[in-house]
């Protein structure tokens, strides 16, 4: 990244110092997961590229867009509405939450027993490192866990944030209590912005949205190939840029990608050998730079072949269906998100069948059930997890992680030994 | 407790030998815990004889209840509505989840980093312990916190567990979902029972249910006297076996005692002297036999005279409202929960003034916040009681504990100095 945004970064308050501090680490960190995996697709250059710039160039997009009068919403949860945001000319971007830099000063705010995504992100504002903090006009949260929803509290004394309450089960009253916050949503997004959403409009950031679901269920259903033609690290750094990352770019990217990956494909080229462990992740999400698990799996002989978290499947498998007017389009919407099998929900049985359904598509060797600490809902489900892919003879191995690197040799020692068993 | 109950044990399906274990060490824990304290009153000698008799004579109660065609409902949470079990004629009981015993036994089937009172709960239905657990017909859960919301979903493997869903903010949709919520649990216990709730049955349900209230408002009133007539650790007993005892001869028998108590006042007679340390703990809530806390403060030097708790003031300060229909008791019903200030709800601010009400009221000293481990809504809205306690000039210290005894050097000597520092 170039010298030339610092003066951008002093212009959004952050802390130069700490920010340096932050960034130091990162390049050799990249570099070392990344960059030299064998056989890798050359259409990843673009993400690297992303990467590199993901403090720089994407945040100077951000600030032209304010000038011109746009604002910025951040949010944290696939179950936040992107399509609203966009409809109002808004730019939504995810927020960082993926590293241990910020996790101390997050207990300065909250208890340590909270989960290592929630400390970073609050750490993050507090420490002012992130840009994207820096540049949001505000925040949308959402009640998806007791962690979220009363760390946003705290949050909203540093940047506001504005609460989408997500309810807890499927039954018709919580269908209506989403599809009521989905339109006090929209409500807040056009006093925000001074736009009022009309049909095309939202019509267009349904496609948009859309779309980049699509190509990123294609870039899924071609890690299905065995040998795979994709890293699960480079596979997860895209699902994770694709918070952060302009929609429509992205997309055409990825697609290009797809190409490159459709040909190995059929010329049965993969970045493994065929035979090697196929892995699913299951669990938390994994923001950017927690490539920790995967990058261990990868280096331990195996390969993760899909995610499902919401830094995979739970982001894009489900499509918006479109409506005719645009309250049936916002019905749409909100619909869209409650078929996501969150283990906020009670129940979420339908969780195991995604699981299985999984398994069988993407001819699963193992299935490594990925807890962030003090993740509560995740932590809990796995009890249900773990008895159905008993039954179903799947071996499956439960790994609670933050983002320290205190616990690498244990976890290697232990996904090695599962990774031997289900290669035998 | 006479051995009488072995064959009513046996017949409960409870695991004898093990049972024997868990009740060998609590006459001795009691004894030294609540008999010998100075002056205290006559009247808690029938609060020592329920719990002598807590799984006896009150077990048996209920299955004489049952015998007769009656249904015992079992709940863990203030927000689960009394009234409607009692005008089905159901009776209602809280469950055990106070004790360590049985948390190795919930780390089976859950994690071990959740709450102490989760992890009892499921231990004490899994080793087949608790009668009341045995005795009931179902349980009533609620969505309150993610522990429970999903330890509810593996509890349902070993006994009915029917959920409500508890909203998580106190806006209109939330108190239209409460309301259904009412509803749906009324149709339920009507399916159960058989019996047609009616006008008259929920009306008396409701008066006495608001007059055990009433009278344990009483009870705490009479705290605000200095010297207090009445240690916390006898008040927190009796708010505790609010939960089992059958409501109108609790209520008189807490009626008596405060007859005694008033006597007291009058009289200036107090169990410690005038200027010792007072203190609210405020928090989440101790269930049987949970005494840790407050035995530690008495022992110290200081008196617990008020708990912001759900086995405190939450559970009795609100009454429900008479209505002049059933719908309209029922709406008045829902009501009343929705004005409990539980750290469940975003935002919760109306949990600051409650406190501070309190402080005021008892004349408080300091404040002790009492955070079961792991607990996650009361732990992270320590940040904003913290900072208002603070801006109010309140002595305020946050205790986060298990139910081992493990922590309790450290917590003597951490209480032991914030009383020299209050007492000053």
């Amino acid at each position: 990244m170039s010298n030339d945004w610092r003066a951008m970064w002093a212009e959004l308050g952050i802390d130069l110092e700490k920010h340096d501090q932050f960034l130091a680490a990162l390049p050799e960190l990249y570099e070392k997961t990344f960059i030299n995996q064998f056989n890798r697709p050359q259409a990843m250059q673009y993400f690297d590229f992303v990467i590199s710039e993901v403090h720089g160039l994407r945040v100077k997009e951000l600030v032209d867009h304010k000038l011109k009068g746009g604002k910025v919403v951040a949010s944290f949860c696939v179950f936040v509405p992107e399509e609203l945001i966009l409809a109002v000319d808004a730019v939504s971007i995810g927020l960082c939450a993926g590293a241990q830099f910020p996790v101390a000063t997050g207990e300065k705010v909250l208890p340590r027993s909270i989960c290592p995504l929630i400390k970073a992100s609050i750490g993050f504002k507090l420490d002012s490192i992130c840009p994207y903090f820096q540049v949001a006009d505000f925040v949308i949260g959402e009640t998806t866990c007791d962690g979220k929803k009363k760390a946003w509290e705290i949050l909203n004394d540093f940047i506001p944030t504005y609460v989408m309450e997500l309810p807890q089960r499927k039954e018709k009253e919580d269908y209506d209590l989403w599809e009521a916050e989905v339109n006090r949503l929209m409500q807040k997004l056009e006093t925000e912005t001074g736009k009022a959403v009309d049909f095309e409009s939202l019509s267009q950031a349904v496609a948009k949205v859309n779309n980049r679901r699509k190509v990123l269920r294609r870039l899924y259903d071609l890690r299905k190939a065995d040998p795979v033609p994709i890293s699960g690290k480079d596979a997860l750094l895209i699902t994770q840029l694709a918070f952060f990352d302009d929609p429509e770019r992205f997309s055409a990217k990825v697609s290009e990608l797809c190409d490159e990956l459709e040909e190995r494909v059929k010329e049965g080229m993969g970045v493994v050998p065929q035979g090697t462990p196929r892995i699913l992740i299951t669990g938390s999400p994994m923001p950017i730079p927690n490539w920790k698990i995967h990058d261990i799996i990868e280096s331990c002989g195996g390969v993760v072949v899909c995610e499902e978290t919401c830094t995979g499947t739970r982001y894009f498998e489900q499509l918006t269906e479109e409506g005719q007017t645009i309250s049936e389009q916002l019905k749409q919407i909100a619909m869209r998100a409650m078929k996501i099998n969150c283990a906020c929900f009670t129940p979420n049985n339908e969780r195991i069948n995604d699981i299985l359904r999984l398994v069988e598509e993407y001819k699963i060797d193992g299935v490594i059930y990925y807890n962030l600490q003090f993740c509560h809902p995740y932590s809990i489900e796995y009890y249900k997890i773990e008895r159905a892919l008993q039954a179903a003879e799947i071996p499956v191995l439960k790994i609670e992680s933050d983002y320290s690197e205190e616990d690498l040799p244990i976890l290697q020692n232990r996904i090695q030994a599962f990774l031997e068993m289900v290669g035998q």
